[in-house]
């Protein structure tokens, strides 16, 4: 995220801003990542509390006054971020910017539209912020390895959506059949909800099937449900351990064109050419 | 599915609509498999929407206008089908012509039998049409790994579901001694139906143990059909690693000893020493 | 389980009622195991269809006399198998020659105590004699893959059942504090339940934590409970990886001892020394 | 935990008591732990009996005869392992020193403060010094496998928890606005303890969404939540797949070109060939 900021005296202060605020290897840097992560907590903290009837009545002007301070706090690292950066629309159009923005809206947004009240729900997506501060962290590595797992199971996942949605049609129609609408099971597309529910193992039993036909048919689908959600465990643990071993490096070979080496191979495993992108970056440390 | 079609001057026209309808890898092909997947997907919308009662006293004339038009494009389609290939009866009797049938039937049906409107939602089952027009797409791979892995598990899987189905036997005639018909477990079917839905973890609470004793047998069963279910995961996560080959070769670098490499590797990546080891490996094959 | 039976003339009769009961490698002992399975399966249905108070009451008569012909069919059974053996009482005190005595004991028993009726639902242990024949079936291989896996998982799965059982007591304890009988968890045992209930993921949903505190907890427990129930998953997943590559071959090598080699070895991997057992084995197939 | 005990006269006993309360490998040290085993486990189900009404009620006094007999052996216990060791103090820090004194503190409280009694549940914390002495047992191995895979899992399980935690304040912040307190979700909190429950699979069916809406976005967060519960099962098999060294070689033999050797093997299982890359291997090392 973070590139190197040219010397000019011109751009001094926006560069040290930009250090402080968008990076961390400094200690300015780190400090104001703590303290930022601390202020989104609380903040979130507080819509939380605030949701909460008894506490809403009693601490409302209390609340009142901390979630104005927050979003003042916000308000001001938002201008401070657009100082920083040196193409403002583009920070404010990238994910993170929206983000932002979304942080500090709808509290303004509450004085000009009073009705709009119960949308205030939205500044718990400041919760977001906290990702950007902790992707700084030493956690990231970790993360990755578990994005990367993921996105390398994205073709299996949606063939696997697939075949479980098709499931949940098919046997959500039956149901609506067996069981109909005296059972709960009042049109297709809550039967679907039921199966979804039962297929997922997670069972609610706001609706549960009365017949026995239709406990023959939850039956049936339980079991079957329970072999394909094994899908996905199988899927994430195989390309965990892909992951955590094999390289991430997207380099072709100069000499063959071959791709896929390891992060710390220095010659082609295919030809033996000397990988000289590795040499340069072993090099660049 | 689709064979290689004779360049002869009366099968011309068959050839060229076998290309466009069974085919996706012309143009017209591909706009024809887009095409009907975005009008199954909207007719099995359709038949959703009609279950639910609001909106099927509201919107009566728009369905049934909706679905005249889709069965009459998908019986156009059916006799498309039904010119392009050269042998028809085989193409009525495969499954995919059997669900083509399907899809087209029960309208037609409807309005000579006004009772069968509730067999209506046998055109749910259109939705596996979409399994054919999916099966030309890019997803096939996938689908292939998980089916093999699914395939090669088929002996074990019949073992698990034996040995699951005979402690659902077992344990829903326990419970029905020990709880009986007061708490819910009336008779050894609904039993097995209660202990299928603790085994796979469901829980739906419809029925659920009142006595110490079938708690406590609850609990037993619930700890060990978790340990049982295990089993299935295990089974997918292992032909999965096999279905996609994850080994890494541990075999020494000849020049500076260096493991890890891949099993294509004929290079050390370390030191670029050719690895005789594998270099022998493809003679011998 | 079958032993060369000798072919002394005294002993010939025995031996080849031997051959048709307890081996199924003729084709008289295919017939007579694919027959008895079918009268099991049905005798357990039986059993299964009595349990219905509706079906019970229509069908007493009928239900009645099918169970006497079970119970003629499995003591004659039980008869031929006793002079089919060599040792009757080695046979008698064996796991399945005590299931096939109490496949037929529960009915005479039900004649001498008419109050035992309810005692008959120790029929269903039937089902258990079904495993005998299997056995002898093609899916033997899987089964015992699948068997050496649990095996060798023991020692991990007690360590992981002494810590669930744990944590479902000082859990329990805490639940019984903190929510307290009004909610349900009106004793440490009935909350040891619920903990079990929640850990398993199963979650009927009988008792649920009304407090604020409880539900956090339970939240806690939720997502503890889901991290230590991988437990089990992957410790079967890495003991079926291994069972379908690993030797069960507890052979030693006669020229160093070492042991662990390979079903298919013919020399010892330690030392080269031919593995004679190995070669007397593919010899005598 | 045991460390040599020096031979000086003034040490003697304390050594010998040392060795007897603290250690396993004599027989007295065995008989003292199999004995305290079974004190400890007698303890706990007289803390779980009592809380049971019907029994607290009919054993009263049975009870309390137990519960001081238990102080009491624990008490002296205690007062035995403090004269044992060297550093009393250090062992009453110690975690099992804190646990041992739980042990005996309440009942002496109770007696103290009479209103303080239903803080004797603590007394199930007893369960706990199950663990010292399971600690000096043979399972030991088996669960520092485990342990060892947890703890290496450390880093992704934290990210993980992380990515659970911020989903369920986000979908409850969205249930709570679509559902509202008229179907139970009546505060971002709650609706938490909802999103966890219903992730987990869990689903207790104390909470659930009624509209179309709500019954939607629970549909995708099981699938999802189903989805990213994979992982941690994954992250273990994973861990315990490396812990306990699943690796074949994939090295063929020079001589015969038969592949699947172990990884200690040094002469080919078929033919009986130096695998000379085995021997070049353990050179290099």
């Amino acid at each position: 995220m973070s590139r190197p900021s040219e010397q000019s005296p011109a751009g001094g202060f926006r560069a040290r801003l930009h250090t402080v605020i968008f990076e961390a290897d400094t200690p300015a840097g780190k400090a104001f990542d703590v303290a930022l992560l601390w202020v989104i907590v609380f903040s979130v903290a507080a819509v939380m509390l605030e949701s909460v009837a008894s506490v809403r009545v009693r601490y409302a002007t209390a609340l009142s006054v901390a979630e104005w301070a927050f979003t003042i706090i916000f308000a001001l690292e938002y201008v401070l971020r657009l100082v920083a950066v040196r193409r403002p629309l583009d920070y404010m159009r990238s994910f993170f910017g929206v983000v932002d923005l979304m942080a500090i809206l709808p509290s303004f947004l509450s004085v000009i539209f009073p009705g709009a009240q119960t949308l205030l729900v939205i500044r718990v997506l400041r919760l977001l912020r906290v990702f950007r501060v902790l992707k700084l962290g030493h956690l990231l590595g970790q993360a990755e390895v578990l994005m990367t797992a993921l996105r390398a199971s994205r073709a299996k996942i949606t063939v696997f959506l697939g075949v479980v949605l098709s499931i949940a049609v098919i046997m959500g129609a039956l149901m609506y059949m067996v069981e109909g609408e005296r059972h709960g099971f009042d049109s297709i597309p809550r039967s679907m909800y039921w199966a979804i529910v039962t297929m997922t193992t997670v069972g609610f039993g706001d609706i549960t099937p009365k017949t026995v036909l239709g406990q023959f048919i939850a039956s049936v689908l339980m079991i079957m449900g329970y072999g394909i959600l094994a899908v996905p465990t199988g899927i994430v643990s195989v390309e965990l351990a892909k992951a955590s071993h094999v390289s991430l490096d997207t380099q072709a070979c100069p000499g063959c064109g071959k791709q896929g080496h390891d992060l710390d191979a220095r010659y082609c495993k295919a030809c033996g050419t000397v990988l000289d992108w590795a040499v340069s970056r072993s090099e660049s440390r």
